[in-house]
């Protein structure tokens, strides 16, 4: 498989990370610009919570896991010292996002902000040691532990008693976080999260009728019979399987992982689409309308997290629908969402068939993250995996 | 000109209004389902103030232009009853959504809901004079009067002095509603308000330098280069030029009628889809990325207005522009909206290539509203026609 794993590195090295290294540094205001155009020009100078915390996450790993180079280090930092200067409300909750300049634009009402911060923070006090990074990824991770129960606060829409959801983002990040965190939480703390949110994960979010995972749900687990509670968002579902692979990994749950594994197959197979190939972004799992009207079309991260979901499936249990699916994803993958000619980062959004609906390479919510992570992992997986052998590592 | 009047008439009264009258009243907890299917199936019971608000309209406007027909004002009083009933909150605002028995669902943060239960009740009242509904409009319209300027209250999520954009939206509704209400409301309110949201729409909004209106400008009318600032939404234009011109016959302004006409032509043009016909939902008027995934899909009410549009500046103005792009979006209209198959309700949302993307008649934003208005208006526009020539009613 070292094919693979050299093809998914010099991707990452020689082409996704050149791009962001070059035109996203705002070298006047600090952070990182985004919005990049086909060719990496800024077309919009705003800045995102969500993305500044994701970018500064992916230098620090790259730095941490894939070679020393003080350039990432830098970069890294350059975000963080952004974030640090303006990120934050007087509650200590990230705003959503910022001029160029970092002057907020829109309230901490997005709990996520709050969870990639922790994310980067966490990833940068692992290679530079600063117990000021350190502490604002803890205090970030304690304020997101006491707004859980109501993440969106004030700006909660829904009448208190009516029909309240619970949505299955957050402890789907959680089961992430857990583990990028880890070294700077408390064992008992760590723990105790990794059993909520595997049983948030497993157990309610879950649905043993269908296989699948829902969006929403009732506050008590139930089906809820309307347009949230029906909307299955299958790339959701089958990247948070490859979190629950990593616990599995961390806690020797051989049982969790072929679970997750299982899951994850199901959701592939419900979210292909059988016409024109690729995953569908929604589903309704009664077949009715859906409400999202971009419902059918073709993301980049559902495409790439799914091909690290299958490279570790493969991985840790060989089942070989995972090798299977890996090959079949691998090839609409690079096919359609690279950009064959211009190079750099690859497009973000297709329509149904395939072609690119949205030309840009970074925006609002897509920026350097979910492909560098997922080029890295599936160089690693591949590594470590003979030609036409899955290994069980555990 | 007798032949299209004929046409949307009977397509009107033969085939939309038929469709709602039999699958949109709940007779078990009243008011009007609207989630239906591409055979008037229900596929989901709740209910939404827009829909509610606006399906006593058309029943209402039906039985006072086009016959008083018994049948329809008992369904518009359906209606009527279950909003009244369960509609607003101790302010006097109207909830976003309910379930089928009249649970409130969704706070009241979106002012439109109480906008179309003015133009409900407002309408109800011209064909039932019953004093009660009178009183919910001129209330309703008195609480979107004091809200304003600030229509999203605590759910605002902007921070306050950072980029602080003002919608087109309301300025735009309201030029309809004030001659909507425009029967129970005193005089002086009326002009005032007709003053106001003119000046708004053809001052503020309107960009000279492109000949379009932006969807969200400054707060003093300056262009902001952001997302927000930047996107175009060609059905709001279009649909918003004909409220301009009936602003235009009740005031006898032709210059103002010329303008609209002059700006529906411009926004025509500037959405039309050069590849695959029809109107796009959004563009970024500087060409660059939009935010919105959905920008080129067709939807019913963007092409149903611009039909509108397009037929009333003809009747007005003669412009042979508007009468060969009516014919050309009647055209496209006709052959990807309607259901040749089943009949009914016509089709939503198409794709760029005019194929259905979402198979429902009735959703959570369609209900029994923009199709048989444009319907009506139509067919009682090219009554008045002579064949092959326009006159100018002024």
């Amino acid at each position: 498989m070292s094919a693979y794993s050299d093809l998914y590195r010099k991707e990452l090295l020689e082409n996704i990370i050149p791009f962001w290294t070059k035109n996203s540094l705002d070298t006047e205001y600090g952070g990182y610009f985004t919005c990049l155009d086909r060719v990496g020009k800024v077309f919009d100078t705003d800045k995102f919570a969500w993305l500044q915390g994701r970018q500064i996450w992916t230098y620090s790993m790259l730095y941490d896991k894939v070679e020393a180079n003080p350039e990432w280090l830098k970069i890294a930092e350059h975000g963080a010292s952004f974030m640090q200067k303006h990120g934050r409300d007087a509650n200590g909750d990230w705003y959503f996002s910022f001029t160029q300049n970092g002057t907020p634009l829109i309230q901490p009402y997005n709990i996520f902000s709050d969870c990639f911060a922790a994310l980067g923070f966490g990833g940068l006090y692992k290679i530079n040691n600063k117990e000021e990074h350190a502490e604002i990824a803890r205090s970030t991770f304690n304020r997101i532990n006491s707004r859980r129960n109501n993440p969106k606060g004030k700006y909660n829409k829904t009448i208190p008693g009516s029909r309240d959801l619970k949505n299955f983002s957050l402890p789907m990040i959680l089961c992430n976080l857990s583990l990028e965190l880890e070294h700077l939480l408390d064992a008992s703390t760590v723990k105790n999260l990794i059993d909520e949110v595997l049983y948030e994960v497993m157990d309610v979010f879950y649905q043993p009728d269908s296989g699948l995972i829902l969006e929403n749900v009732c506050q008590d687990g139930r089906f809820s019979n309307s347009f949230e509670g029906r909307v299955v968002n299958p790339g959701h579902v089958i990247e948070a399987m490859w979190f629950i692979m990593d616990l599995g990994v961390r806690l020797k749950d051989n049982t969790l992982i072929d679970k997750a594994v299982e899951i994850a197959l199901n959701a592939l197979e419900f979210g292909w689409d059988q016409k024109y190939d690729g995953i569908l972004y929604f589903k309704d799992i009664k077949g009715f309308p859906v409400q999202q009207l971009e419902w059918d079309q073709k993301l980049w991260w559902v495409h790439v997290e799914a091909l690290v979901t299958m490279a570790k499936g493969y991985q840790l249990t060989g089942n070989q629908k995972c090798k299977a699916w890996f090959d079949k994803l691998h090839n609409y993958t690079w096919k359609n969402f690279r950009d064959e000619e211009k190079g750099g980062e690859w497009y973000g959004y297709l329509n149904r068939r395939g072609e690119v609906s949205i030309p840009l390479k970074g925006g609002k919510w897509k920026g350097c993250f979910h492909i560098p992570r997922a080029l890295y992992q599936i160089s690693e997986i591949f590594k470590n995996i003979p030609e036409n052998k899955a290994e069980i590592i555990l």
